[in-house]
């Protein structure tokens, strides 16, 4: 049971629902930083999200955006390249603590083709779902087993972004 | 010198001014939570941003929220009364993981006085500072040694908030 009470949704979901003030700059910022311009293809950026969340074990997060990402063609049975190895390595830093983050590392991702957006990027989605991990965990909201859900949350969000429908 | 090239100002300011779309909505978020409608006052909100920036070893982001608090009204040198007491153990368990807050936690919170909007709003400033924080010390951005430019900058978040000027 949730530390707060909160309509019957799963995960972040009914966190949204229930506080729509914060809700908004939050699907803003998810929109911007996963769909808006970048160097990186939304399916690299939703990989780093649910690796980042993998990492920090939050299943919900982890389940769906990787459902995403693989619904956008970014494959998980492949080995990531030089340069998705390179970012997911930052990002690792970064979900750790932000001070960890040494120079080889941002050295090695220039190497493999990074520039600076794609670094800032990566750190921000590193970040991004440090907070987002955590808000949805330090409420103990509702992790469904079912994959459908997933798989029907992430059509949504690969088809439509973040931005919610105005009402 | 910061991991990517930014304009020369301190911590996140360079950040927000360089990248404009995600400062967007990270701006909206941190007006949102530590000055829109809430049972906790801007001080109580912007003490528990500085507590975590201060744990997460964040200097900017400590010595900035620590500044904003006290022209606020917190008075840094009094012990925390048994609300804020339980309000910040809760957001020191968020900031290490959001799994770890227990339900004794929650009890104690409420105890003391804390509604749902208090607890939901305390986790995710928790989890908003563990972005925030990440944000400007995964890039390595500048960290002033000098105090003046710390409460010139505190000035003008307690008087006109976190919404940027219309451009």
């Amino acid at each position: 049971m949730p530390h707060i009470e909160l309509p019957p949704l799963p995960g972040i979901a009914g966190l949204l629902a229930a506080h729509p003030r914060t809700a908004e700059p939050l699907n803003d910022l998810a929109e911007a930083l996963l769909r808006g311009p970048s160097p990186l293809t939304p399916a690299q950026r939703e990989s780093i999200a649910a690796y980042v969340s993998r990492r920090n074990e939050c299943e919900f997060c982890a389940r769906t955006h990787g459902a995403v990402a693989r619904r956008l063609g970014h494959d998980e049975a492949a080995e990531p390249d030089a340069l998705m190895t390179a970012l997911l390595a930052i990002a690792d830093r970064v979900r750790v603590d932000g001070r960890s983050v040494t120079g080889d590392d941002i050295e090695r991702a220039r190497a493999a083709g990074a520039d600076d957006q794609a670094i800032h990027d990566t750190v921000l989605i590193a970040a991004a779902f440090s907070m987002f991990n955590r808000y949805v965990d330090g409420l103990d909201t509702v992790t469904p087993a079912d994959p459908a859900g997933y798989e029907r949350h992430a059509h949504g969000l690969a088809e439509h972004g973040y931005l919610r429908p105005p009402v």
